[in-house]
């Protein structure tokens, strides 16, 4: 459980209800017609916009901006560095029988074992990380696009009330409550895109770099280990990537 | 049929126009030469800032983001899994009667088998995958120029709107409705914009990025098809660009 | 002449003044004093921003928005795949004599003939290349920048006009026509910016593209000259740069 | 402590506190509720946004904006004039009993003299500069998120204030008085962003610039020193990162 | 003396002042307060921003915009060429007794001289270019972000003003002036930012691409004549940076 998006987003609601409360009813700031035409208009264009099956993801990607599965990078690199010990003292093929939890160590893991070149190590997985980054960009640019497209239809939204009331301005006293309502989708369209999009595209986008450089230290531990390298430059080579809290860790690990 | 583009669509203006109707008369919303301000401005913005053979294959764009046509991945991930094994068993000539409906592979394949060095292969490939996302990227231009272009002819319409009712400001019956006309091209503007310029240009890159990573395998399996390499390494290499699930159908493919 | 240019500006303007017409005078819109003080300011800025060489240079630049010089790349396809088959036949030398328009291509030829090693030749066309695409963005910007300063002097314009508007509220029926006059500034300038700077910027943009494209199929098909490669690689080469429509006409040209 | 960072924040708001007591009471300008609901909001979205750690780290990033720790780079450039003064004179094993106070040159040092291989000394330090890099980005980019949000829960709140105030029209003499109140937020989100926010994520920018270019003379330094260059040769590589100003700082630390 | 950005900055304001009077005293524009808010906020922001050094360093960076001390780059090239003919005539050495002004080209030469390997010139002096660029670029972005800023301390002078005018509207004949005063900051912030800031920056930008290329056309030419290349390929190399323009004189000089 992500502490940070929970308390964020409750806290972030929290406040603007209370200011709504403050000034009178809540019911002044809640219009059906304006909740559909913000949230409706935005989901038409999110699906016009991105593919079927990334629109249907949503679930899942917004489920791991909850969630954090990413993997603490002090673990990685420990790992890895127990791993270049291992084929130290034995053989590459000894780490056959480690049982790694992580499916991106553990496809490294095997190329290395089954002998597939050093080369094509590196490309594969390169490969296989960059894929990764290009599928959750995708998702954060769905979350993106809903923080553009929030307010876009809230404006629309406000835009169809103002010009119904400006059609009939004879009652004075309608125009003040009227204006209040067209006023609402913008509101809502604001709401969406900076309590809710915006922030959420921004977690996934640091969730996104931590997976990356887990990924980093896979491809760059195998390589040393494959081509036998001396257990303290592999271990200099994977601190190179950790921040000096992470390395402090990471030391108490190798040793 | 690409659904998620059509539903969008529809979705997005029945919302709109029912909240049209929900507060009287939908023909309020309707005034000719306000439409053709804002369409007629966009659409010579356009022709003045594309090419015309770009203008014209409008149709042809529009037409891909309404009609998915772009492989799926794991189809063409089988298929040059196939051709490995194939060349592994028989020769590269094998190849040569294959039947291939995709004109790039089918390319590929033709090259590989003419005996062509895998170095200007794997360059004249990269070069025509690279002119395909330069070309779609000039049909995305265009319609996210539509969707900038939409938004600034609504403003001027409205500004000239503008013009007009503070020149006249005698009959103060007539200012309401005469800035209700005024707004109604911000508003078509911003429906141009957000219900299709924008999203559709989105969904042709989602498209484009299909298309590219089909291409990306290609390249990377008759590159390894014609070094000869090993079918579990060309496996490995393809697979790297496949999300875990599009991965499980290649698996069973290859099995 | 680009028809799409002329066509595009005439029917934006002609779309607006028509508009203009509907609700009254044209006389209306037009405001000297407004007018110099967007296109003024605005030159001003561009004076400021823009080195003197390039401001001057301006006419240049319209005119070959207006006027489409650019080669048809399917033409240079199919010289290059002329010139192919010419040095396989006889040598490199055999092209001294051919009458090659193109500049850019008369330089690769004579480099070519004169013996200059092949990295060399590939190395200048290679910065050539990137001067001309530089410079050709110089004015591309200095169009940018305008259709930038042009709705920032509009708002200058209707701030001084708005200032002297408020500072004489006693005569309540002047108050209309005085902010008209201060929204004309905004319109103004929304007009250059949105019917001439940034659709002619866009259009020079989509311009040197095709002359960088053209710039490439030299460099890649005198290189494969030089190197004496088969006549069909240099035609998979250059063909890997065109579009399915102009790759049919190069075939024609080869058969 | 930066003076610039203090002076300019100082300034700032003062500025501001002068012309709000110009017009009033300086009480006109204090709300609490839309104190809260800015920066609640924007905190909220931050929290939302970013990982824990990041958040909690925004002390230590603060300081680091009040506080310039980082070394001159002429001091930088002197020191490594003198280790490969040494080396020369000396070996490079004689390195190992020099004092040094900034970590990453200690690492550098130490891994030269741990006899690591000169590429992966530079890969391993150029992995660490880009870790570093894209940490400090991580805190700038959280600055300049507030930088955003502020303005945009500033928004929200005036919105909120607004639709109160036009649902209770019947008192004009209430109408002033709650829309100043409505502007309040707004005016608070832009001081958060304008006064605080953007500036000091700015400063880090350059603070970090700093940084990273100490470490790329640390990384040509012992380059060039394991590699047993000419001293000459050291000094020559190094003021090619120097300003014209610093350079003459270097020349005389080299005499 | 830059002629271009002296009369369009002088030519911008005098606009300005123009439009102003035409409307009444030009006092209705004058306002101290106001303009302490805005210069003095934008000030303290950029003193924020920005270290100590670069601020201070504000006066040279406006005096390179307002005079031109860059090398023609036809001169550069010519003298270039010079120097390949005499290396080709006598040897490399010749060169030491060149009277060189560009102090770039006198440390290209000098290094030439020294017998310096050729790639370490060669990436010794692209060091340098950088440096040259990015010192150049905090400049450009120390402006830029004047131009940023003041518009925003326009917007927060003119939040302030409004806030004051809402709270006091019992006097109707007040709430016009009050609102004129409050404009006034945006104004001065709007021409802060496209009179001076933005223009500016922009002319540096320019500035330093000159003298980028003049640095470029050192690296290329010294290389050539360090590798002892004909010299009608180092003109061919030299010419590829210059626009067909430039090329002419470069003809010339060389014939």
């Amino acid at each position: 459980m992500d502490l940070g998006t929970v308390v964020g987003i409750v806290l972030g609601q929290v406040l603007i209800v209370i200011a709504m409360m403050s000034g009178g009813s809540l019911m002044a700031f809640w219009n059906f017609p304006s909740v559909v035409i913000v949230i409706g208009g935005t989901s038409s264009a999110v699906l016009t916009a991105f593919p079927l099956p990334t629109c249907l993801s949503i679930g899942g990607i917004l489920k791991s901006a909850f969630q954090d599965n990413t993997r603490p990078i002090g673990d990685t690199t420990a790992q890895l560095q127990q791993f270049a010990q291992k084929v130290r003292k034995e053989d590459l093929l000894s780490l056959e029988n480690e049982q790694i939890v992580d499916p991106f160590m553990a496809r490294a893991v095997r190329l290395a074992v089954d002998g597939v070149p050093v080369d094509t190590i590196r490309q594969t997985l390169t490969d296989e990380k960059k894929t990764l980054e290009t599928r959750h960009k995708a998702a954060q640019d769905m979350l993106a696009f809903t923080g553009t497209m929030g307010p876009a239809f809230g404006m629309i939204g406000t835009l169809v009330g103002l010009v119904q009331m400006l059609q009939a301005l004879d009652d004075p006293s309608a125009i003040g409550p009227a204006m209040a309502v067209a006023l609402l989708t913008t509101l809502y369209g604001a709401m969406i895109a900076n309590c809710l999009a915006i922030p959420l595209a921004e977690k996934l986008k640091a969730r996104t770099a931590v997976e990356a450089t887990n990924m980093l230290l896979v491809i760059e531990g195998i390589d040393s280990s494959v081509k036998g390298e001396n257990v303290m430059i592999t271990k200099e080579k994977l601190e190179a990537f950790l921040s000096p809290a992470d390395r402090g860790g990471g030391e108490e690990a190798a040793a």
